[in-house]
């Protein structure tokens, strides 16, 4: 069976699903997405996505094509019919098609796209047990990343930095020093007993596996900070790791070639992957 | 005869003019453009366009799917095919389909786009006669807007901002309140005897028809100046406009819904259009 995508209210064979060359998502990146993870092919926190995603799309002016339980309805088509059992699903809102101009166009129909991808089960956890290496490089982003839009030039670059020095991740340092964020994940330290990640602001994305997890640390009574952090920190940490959608809690244990503690998977790493998923699957 | 449209290769009535989901401009604004004017069914000062349009590739390291005599001609096909004597040619190179990553694909096909619209000869000269007024907000762009990059929503959204408040253009202001350009235009003000516009760096595009301007000043003996100008600047300006590829010099006569001077279309934006439109018809 060949792979499924959902496309404005139709389920194209993956290499029909086209969309026209003026559509604003290609022109413009005027357009929002959300990536869900799949277990056992069910939806992994999937209410914080579709908030944040309605969020996203109000504070761009875009209405929703259809509403949110049709998308929940599709979203599940797409893990079926696409027999997804580990994997995610991505989905993509544009603000649609319209002659080229940079406002508003008066009337448009937003495009919607749900794709699925398997990943096999064992790939998150092979990477987990060696944990990644991140590089540090100048956050270049815009200045509402708290929209988790199509904007994404600037993470596709320091994605590709990271990738290009033995690095799975980049995290983005501000004019100040500090770290914001991945290019595609949360930031987290621990120094000393204290775990610490950037407090939420229009220069971060509100990560939902970052707030789950923060739910979590609360609940089992860890020491926990919002609070930035810079290079000098990490260099002290005992500790690190990144949060994101499809990369739950994943050990970092190099940041610019140095050892983060002993270089190796720490504890709390484990632990804090084991709070995560205890906590989404108590939702799902 | 039906629109017609340049996409790798084919020429595509405008209907099926179809991009996969997955290219890496509808994912990622990972790609480049130009717009360049046509007048008298010819292109206007397409040399320093196609040197913009190679530099923004290099920079991020997209390849040419055709050499640049190749697009030429077919940008020329477009202007025949679709019966264009005044209007523009929008030329988009993004990184190609690949399945969805943040980092570059080992191996992708950069897609091509050459769109062509007519317009009316008459419309440049009747909002020209008006001149246009014109927002300040604040800039939101990314770092690297010296790349014509499709990372657009920033523009987008300045420009919206613009038409909400009855106004055709947004300068977008620095943190430290200058001007660094207009969202899809360069500034200019005429302070004293002097014409200002902000020096090129990673803060503003380029422009093309700025650079063209600038050399038309400097043969015709015109004080002129690149420097920063703030809103405290443009107050006691006695005329402002804007310059970009197809609307050549437009002249702004209110900011902020005040008055420039005395509110009505200069005779220096007027000069400066005929300076402009002089030097391209030499070299086209």
């Amino acid at each position: 069976m060949s792979r499924v995508v959902f496309l404005n209210g139709e389920y194209k064979d993956y290499n029909s699903a086209l969309t026209h060359v003026e559509d604003r998502g290609y022109q413009f990146a005027d357009g929002v997405y959300e990536v869900f993870s799949v277990r056992n092919s069910k939806l992994i926190d999937y209410d914080g996505h579709l908030k944040r995603l309605t969020r996203s799309l109000k504070e761009l002016k875009i209405k929703y094509p259809i509403n949110i339980k049709s998308i929940l309805f599709h979203m599940r088509n797409i893990i079926r019919k696409n027999l997804i059992v580990d994997g995610l699903i991505y989905l993509q809102i544009t603000r649609g098609v319209a002659k080229r101009d940079f406002k508003f166009p008066k009337h448009s129909i937003s495009t919607i796209t749900i794709i699925g991808n398997n990943i096999p089960s064992n790939e998150y956890e092979m990477i987990f047990e060696k944990g990644i290496n991140v590089v540090t490089t100048r956050d270049l982003r815009w200045k509402r990343v708290d929209i988790k839009s199509l904007n994404l030039l600037a993470p596709v670059l320091a994605k590709q930095f990271a990738n290009e020095n033995n690095a799975q991740e980049a995290w983005l340092i501000d004019d100040d020093g500090f770290v914001t964020e991945g290019s595609s994940s949360n930031a987290w330290v621990i120094i000393g007993k204290t775990v610490y990640t950037r407090p939420v602001s229009s220069s971060i994305l509100n990560g939902i596996t970052r707030k789950t997890l923060i739910k979590g640390l609360n609940k089992h009574g860890y020491n926990f900070k919002e609070r930035k952090f810079n290079i000098k920190d990490i260099r002290r940490s005992k500790e690190a790791y990144i949060t994101s959608a499809t990369q739950y809690v994943m050990p970092v244990v190099k940041v610019d070639n140095k050892k983060i503690g002993d270089g190796k998977v720490g504890k709390f790493a484990k632990i804090f992957k084991d709070i995560y998923l205890e906590s989404v699957q108590l939702k799902s």
